[in-house]
Parts: structure tokens; C-alpha cells; sequence
């Protein structure tokens, strides 16, 4: 079975078909099905892996780690289901004395928004493609999903859909809960009809950009959260590099893995201007050359290498490669070049994301001038690091920097890496433009809120209230209840809690 | 002291430079500010009322009603700040055994977004206005605010700020925290500028669509929260219209009050086709003339009330009157007439919102139409409202039409009218489009929500991690907290909830 479709229409018929039956369904029921589904993609990774390594040039550890977190990102998002806080149920007691005035009774419940488009990445073949995390957000949230497959991989992206399908219709879902696309113009196409009512997208800002304007000027504006740059810039202290006999290799290792095709790859790291850094190359031993996704990216990042080694102020740490070979294919080794606060303060190219195993160390003379300069030069980031000594972060030095850091970047990371991103309920993937279209997170249980509204029922009967916001809770959820009364103690602020 | 301000950069520098200041406090010290603020507008509600009856025509029984909503809803803000759920803090423990690899200590926690933009509306010159919802929900959150004024109640604007900006200034905020802007041309440029990070408003579909268009292709998108048109559809069963003899002296009494200058005036009662509603005018008796908010609005209204009266297929229930008094101001009684779902669904005119004192009662013949026909000509509105006896309800013949309320309103109400929205934690006030830009509501505490924006710490040592995130919990707020081990069990979804 393919799940190729043939018209906009059609495919936007059978998700919006298949809307209100999925949304009605028990948790529980849907929960198991996205259990099913993780069980089916693990029976199948084998296979699934084979294509994936063909297709994107990625190494087998690394898509067996991408197939874990794929499948065990479904059995998260089941539990998160079952558990029903991400239903945010309120229940206000009728209040007579309220001080606003007499209050009905008010329930308020998060649901399904409604079809759900997912533009697929080409650099997480699983992990963010067809069953990847925002199919199992949306999935899970009970919005019907049509996935628009990366052009990179489109035998795996068939392979997987035809498991997602064989998977939930296995499982008694609703026909039509989700399909494949292929190709831009039927991706945009969908984006402008009326019946999908979210999007999702993970790929460059120049793109992202575009497609966030349809979604937002259509007749009907809609919802959409695209991923679209990030630079990540790790800064490092003098105690940090004294400490860490393993913090350039640590960084050299985020840099060079996946080839650098990762958004959370260190783009940056700043280090005192007098570390000595010794020979990289010597001390990690240079990484074997590593395929590039696809001949756009590959010819792009040659391009980009060259030109940020050609540019003034620039000097070649670690040389690295980039070649291109049979069938237009690409292959890289790491480069690392270094720049002072100053060239790259003056040299915008440098600030620009360069996807591919480069990254500029930068030295700084002045601790003082980093904040400053982060709030300039990165105003918006998924990751920013800092490696640093306790007693560094202890003296109050670094706290100017580190406020920057978060206000600029969606997770603040010490003394790691921001690539091997988790897959957690406190995991945020998602900062100030460019990094995301807006603050949301596309990694972690929070993603799921995406794909969901808000519905208040005012003195409704308990027959007609949904299963959540029932006195009797027949789903066992968490329910947040504002007794009556409780107005009468406002503003007082007396230590109640 | 007025806070008129000059130029768009001296404005926005003020907001900005006041943003961290501000997110830093202490929650109890930003919610003190917000309850000495309540009390600062109760203090001098009197003469704020004078000035509001003025400039607006509306009654002083509702502007007293307003002021109290007003007041109240900074004090249930302030509420909120200290008791903290609205932060959503979770914490991942570190869990060397996570299943998706090994699990970094993770934590996370919503922030301040930044200086926010509040376009406020002519029709609640307290609630919607200057110190209004969208102020306390902003100022609650951690964010300055600059409010760009109705033109509609200038000098109760004015009025409004100076107390605003001296109570927060008694209070201790930081220096611009609080700005009043005037004129349009202003309000789009500060819409455009780098350092506004969200706007709200609450107006017309077309200046709404405007602005939002304008936020989202900015070169830094932001959110727009935008409240823009609704005609909140009512519908009467055969039952409710023989249970409730005050079924239209209700219906009538939410259309005429503030001259039906509400977002949530129920726009259309659906009663059935043979039903016997008798001389409303006599039942009733005809309310005084209500002034309109302003000459322009007052002149739609008439020019909209004489389209309608002269469609095909209307005929007149309650005739009304409007007429333009002295200095260009409006005066109108309430306007009521009758069409068929045939008329209503052939006269793509009547669908539009009618900002003023005008209903349109349509008569329906089969309850089974009312599923589709709602879908069709009601696809986005703030509230929907079905009257019908627990029987019927029971019965299931409703059960289609409120899927369908609940599908495309905010809030669904039963047995009541939607105007006089209580300021709840499950109140929703936000639909979807054109009822909101976004399903997000602009009353009741989760409107903090819009204002905020999640960051994650990792591996974060104590001494650098926000209180909110602290494992000692100084603010003592509610923090999920997810412990290592548990990834082990998932997917068995075996009765652990």
C-alpha cells in the first residue's frame, strides 16, 4: 500500500473527514494506537534504516539513536494522553458573590485544532519527517495529519507512511487521520486551504518565512510554527578552558557530528583570547569524511566555506573539507576557523547559519563585552551554551551574559552541547525568530499545545459536557476547580499560598 | 502629570529599557503593584465614570459595573502572579536510563516575552482600555505595556494613565513600564518596531486583519492578539421556547444593553419556525434611547439598520428607531426582524456583524438542518448559545448542532446569553477567525499566556537557575516534576493514571 494522493482537494476532504471521528475518540484508544504505531516502526527499523543510510548518507548508529527517539517520542506523547494534563481542564463553580458579579459555572478544555500540515526536514529522516515529532504531536493532541515529504528522501518517506497507515488503520483509527504529499506546489496548495487549520514546518528561514506569510494572509489565517535558523553560540570561560582538558574535542564532536547537518549545532564558540587550544586535528584525530544530505546542501556549503575562508580576519584553525563526488553527492570533513569579537562583529556573512561540520571560534579579550554583543549579534536562537566554573557562575560575572542567553534562545545549556536534543516534558526546541515563527516548542510534551484550542462551556448540562470537564471525571485527568467564594479574598495577597 | 509621549523611539526605548527591571521582581512585589493599582482606579472611579458617560453615552449603572470588573480583574492578576501555576515550571530530572538516551537535568519555565502593544477598544472604556484586560494580563506577565488609545474616550484615556502610571510609580515599577500612546499612525509604526515583542487589540475585523498582516511580515514576526468580529449565533428548541416565557424579554435585553455596542451580542436567535413570540414591544416595553459610542459607529449602524430593513425576505419584529441628534451623535432603540434559514442562507449581507442595537430572530423549520447550516454561515465567533430543556438535550437530537458550536465558538452557553463575559480562570474569549487572529482568549487568567514564552535550563547549576526552576522553590509555586525512571514503563498505558 503507497499513500500517495492525487489533489489538494482530496486530501484536504478526507483529513477534514477525519477530524471529528478522531477527536471523539477515548484517550486511551488513541494512546494505544500511537503505542501501535512506535511497536510497528521499531519492528521495521531494520529495513527502514537501510533506506534512510541510502538516501541521506547519515551513519547507521546515528539513525538507529534517530529510530529510539522516534519511536519512544510516540510512547511519550501516548502517556502524555492518557495523563491529560496537557487538557489544561478549569472548572469555575457557579459564585453568586463572586466580585465581578454572580459567576455561571465555566469549564474551560483544550481540543484538536483541527487537519494539522507537517512539512517534513531533511536532516531527521524519522525524527522530524513523517512519523516524526510533529506527526506525533499532532497525532496525539487528535488532529489528522497530512505530511508534505522532504525531496530527500522520498523512498523512506513512502516506506514510513505506508507503516504510519498499515499502523493506525490496524488500530481502528479513522480513514484519512494521515497522509503523504510530495512536491511544493500541492505543500503550498494545502497550506491555503480552508480546511487545514495549523502547519508545522522545519527547513530554512527563506522558505519558513514564505510559508508563514501564506498561513498568516489566507482568507482564514492560521496557525503556523516553522523552525527555521539557529546559530547557537557557545561561550566559554577561562575557567571553563583551564577545567575541561575535553571541551574543544566535546565541541568538535557536536560540530562534526551528522556532518554539522544539525540546527542545534554549535555555530559559535567563543573562548578567552589567550587559551591555547593546541592542534585540533592532532588532538581528535580528524573524523572521516561524511556524506552530505543531498546535492543542494552540499553545493551550498561548499560555496559557504569558501567564502567565509576567503574573508578578511578570518584564519584557518582546522582546514577540514568538502568535495564533491560521483552523482553530484558531497563529502566534508570539519572545518574550524577562528575570528576576534571584533572581525566578526564588523563581518555580517559570519553571523549567517552555515548548515554543514563549520564553526568559528571566536576570542574575546573582554568578559564584560559579551553580553553586548550576543544581544547584537544573536537575537534569536533555539540553543546557547555556557561552559563555565562554578565559581566563575558564583561571582556574578557571568550573570549579564547569561540573562542575554536567555532571553535570546529558547534552551540555555551549561557545560554541554546543544545537539543530541531531549526528548522530555520540560524540553524546549523553539526560540526567538529566526530560530522558530514563534516561541513554540516542535521537541517535548509542550509541543503538543500547538495543535490545540481552547472551548469554555458556561452552565452546560453535565450530559452534554465533554468527558473532561465532568464532576465525575470519567477519564481521571487533572482538573484545576475555583471554588466559589474565593473572590472575596482577592488582593489581599496574605501568605494563602 | 500626563504621559503623552513624542516619538516612536523614545517610546519604544522606554518599554524596553524598563523590560528587565521588570521581569526581575519578585512576584509579589509586581502583583502589590497590580492590587494598589485596583484600588488607585476604585479611588477615583467617580470621577473616571463622569468622564467615561461623557465621551462614550454609555449608562452609569454600566460604567459601574465596568470599573468594578476592572479593578477586580487586576486584583485576580495579581492572584495569579503569586500563586504561579501560570509559569508552567517542569523539571526533568537527569536520567541516565531514559530511553531515548541519557536524559540531561532539564528545567523549564515561561518568561516575560517583552514590551507589548495594546490597541485598546472604543466600546469598554474601562475594561478593554487603558488598565483593561489586555494591561493586566501584560503588566501581570512581566511586561511593560505601551497602550495606543481609543480615539473614542480621549480624555478618559488621559485620565486613565495618569492614575496608572502614578499608582505603578508609588508602587515602585520601574520607569516606563506603563505608556499611553495617541493616533493610529503612531500605533502602526511602534507595531513595526524591533523592540515591541507582542500586540493585542480588540476593534474592527478590517484594522485587525491590517495590523495582524503587518506583525507577521515585519522583519522580526511578533504575535498578534487581535479580537475581532463575532455575531454570536443563539438557538431556541421548541422546549425552551415553551419553558422559558423570559426566553426573548432575555434575548432582547442582551441586544439592547450598551446599545448592543458588545463583541458578544447574540447577532441571530434561530426559534422555530411556528413558535409564538408575540408583541415584543408589548412584552418588553421599549427601552430609552441609548446614545451610540461615536458619530462614525453611530452612522454605520443606521446605514447598516436600513440595508437590512429593506432586504428580501426580512420582515420587521421590533421596528426601533435611530436618528442623528446634535454635534453628529447617534441615538438608537433596539431593532429586531425575522428571516427563514432560506433568506438567512441566500443573503450573504446579514452574516456580517451589526455593531449596534439590531438581532435578527430566524425562524427554522427541521432541527437537523441546523448542524450544516451553522457550519456553512458560522465558521468563527466568540460564543454560541443553545436554550433547550435537559429532555431534549438528553434526547441527542442537539448533540450534532453543539459539536458544531463547540467546533467554531470560544464558548458555548446554555440556557443564558453571552453578553456580561464573568473574568475567570475558564473563561474563553477567542474563537476562531474572525471571532480572534489566534484561538487565544483576551479574558480570564489564561490571556497571561499570550504574553509569555518558555525557556529551558540545562544542566544548570543552583545558583543560575530562576526561582521559578530551584529545587528549594523559594516562591513556593507549582512545579511538575518528572522523575528518572519512569521512561521504563512507558507505553504499558496499564492503569497508572
Amino acid at each position: 500500500m503507497t499513500n500517495q494522493v492525487h489533489s489538494v482537494d482530496d486530501v484536504a476532504a478526507r483529513a477534514e473527514a477525519a477530524a471529528r471521528p478522531f477527536a471523539d475518540l477515548e484517550p486511551r484508544t488513541r494512546a494505544q494506537a500511537l503505542v501501535d504505531l512506535a511497536d510497528a516502526i521499531d519492528a521495521s527499523a531494520a529495513e527502514l534504516i537501510v533506506t534512510a543510510m541510502r538516501e541521506t548518507g547519515l551513519g547507521e548508529a546515528r539513525l538507529q539513536g534517530e529510530v529510539r527517539r522516534t519511536s519512544n517520542q510516540l510512547r511519550l506523547f501516548a502517556e502524555v494522553v492518557v495523563e491529560g494534563a496537557y487538557l489544561d481542564a478549569r472548572i469555575d463553580e457557579a459564585d453568586p458573590q463572586y466580585v465581578i458579579g454572580p459567576r455561571p459555572d465555566v469549564r474551560r478544555v483544550l481540543q484538536p485544532l483541527g487537519p494539522v500540515l507537517n512539512f517534513a526536514a531533511s536532516n531527521f529522516p524519522f525524527a522530524f519527517s513523517v512519523a516524526g515529532g510533529d506527526t506525533a504531536a499532532a497525532l496525539a493532541a487528535g488532529c489528522p495529519v497530512i505530511v508534505k515529504a522532504s525531496p530527500g528522501h522520498p523512498e523512506l518517506s513512502v516506506q514510513t507512511a505506508d507503516i504510519v497507515v498499515g499502523s493506525l488503520t490496524a488500530s481502528g483509527m479513522p480513514d484519512g487521520v494521515f497522509q503523504l504529499v510530495s512536491g511544493q506546489e500541492l505543500g503550498t496548495a494545502l497550506l491555503r486551504d480552508a480546511r487545514i487549520r495549523a502547519a508545522s514546518f522545519t527547513g530554512s528561514t527563506r522558505v519558513g518565512r514564505m510559508l508563514a506569510e501564506i498561513a498568516a494572509t489566507r482568507d482564514i489565517p492560521i496557525p503556523f510554527f516553522g523552525e527555521l535558523g539557529s546559530v547557537n553560540p557557545a561561550y566559554a570561560t577561562r575557567g571553563a578552558v583551564e577545567r575541561e582538558p575535553q571541551l574543544i574535542s566535546g565541541f568538535l564532536t557536536s560540530v562534526a557530528g551528522s556532518a554539522g547537518q544539525l540546527c542545534t549545532k554549535p555555530g559559535f564558540l567563543f573562548v578567552p583570547a589567550e587559551a591555547e587550544l593546541g592542534d585540533l586535528a592532532g588532538r581528535l584525530g580528524l573524523p572521516d569524511e561524511h556524506r552530505l544530505l543531498n546535492p543542494v546542501i552540499g553545493g551550498a556549503f561548499a560555496d559557504r566555506r569558501a567564502q567565509v575562508l576567503d574573508a578578511s580576519g578570518v584564519t584557518v584553525h582546522l582546514e577540514g573539507s568538502v568535495r564533491e563526488g560521483e552523482r553530484g553527492q558531497w563529502f566534508a570533513t570539519p572545518t574550524v576557523v577562528e575570528v576576534t569579537t571584533e572581525v566578526l562583529a564588523r563581518t555580517e556573512m559570519l553571523l549567517d547559519e552555515c548548515f554543514g561540520p563549520l564553526s568559528i571560534l571566536v576570542r574575546y579579550r573582554d568578559t564584560a563585552e559579551l553580553a553586548p554583543l550576543h544581544r547584537r549579534l544573536f537575537p534569536g536562537n533555539l540553543t546557547s551554551t555556557l561552559h563555565a566554573t562554578d565559581a566563575e557562575l558564583d561571582s556574578g560575572e557571568w550573570t549579564a551574559l547569561i540573562t542575554e542567553l536567555a532571553a535570546t534562545s529558547g534552551r540555555v545549556l551549561f557545560s554541554g552541547w546543544p545537539t543530541g536534543v531531549s526528548v522530555t516534558s520540560a524540553m524546549q526546541h523553539g526560540g526567538p525568530f529566526p530560530a522558530t515563527t514563534t516561541d513554540a516548542t516542535s521537541v517535548g510534551t509542550a509541543a503538543i499545545g500547538r495543535f490545540l484550542r481552547a472551548v469554555a462551556y458556561q452552565d452546560a448540562p453535565a450530559a452534554v459536557l465533554p468527558m473532561p470537564l465532568r464532576d465525575d471525571n470519567p477519564w481521571n485527568i487533572p482538573q484545576r476547580r475555583s471554588a466559589a467564594g474565593l473572590s472575596q479574598d482577592w488582593g489581599r495577597l496574605d501568605g494563602r499560598y
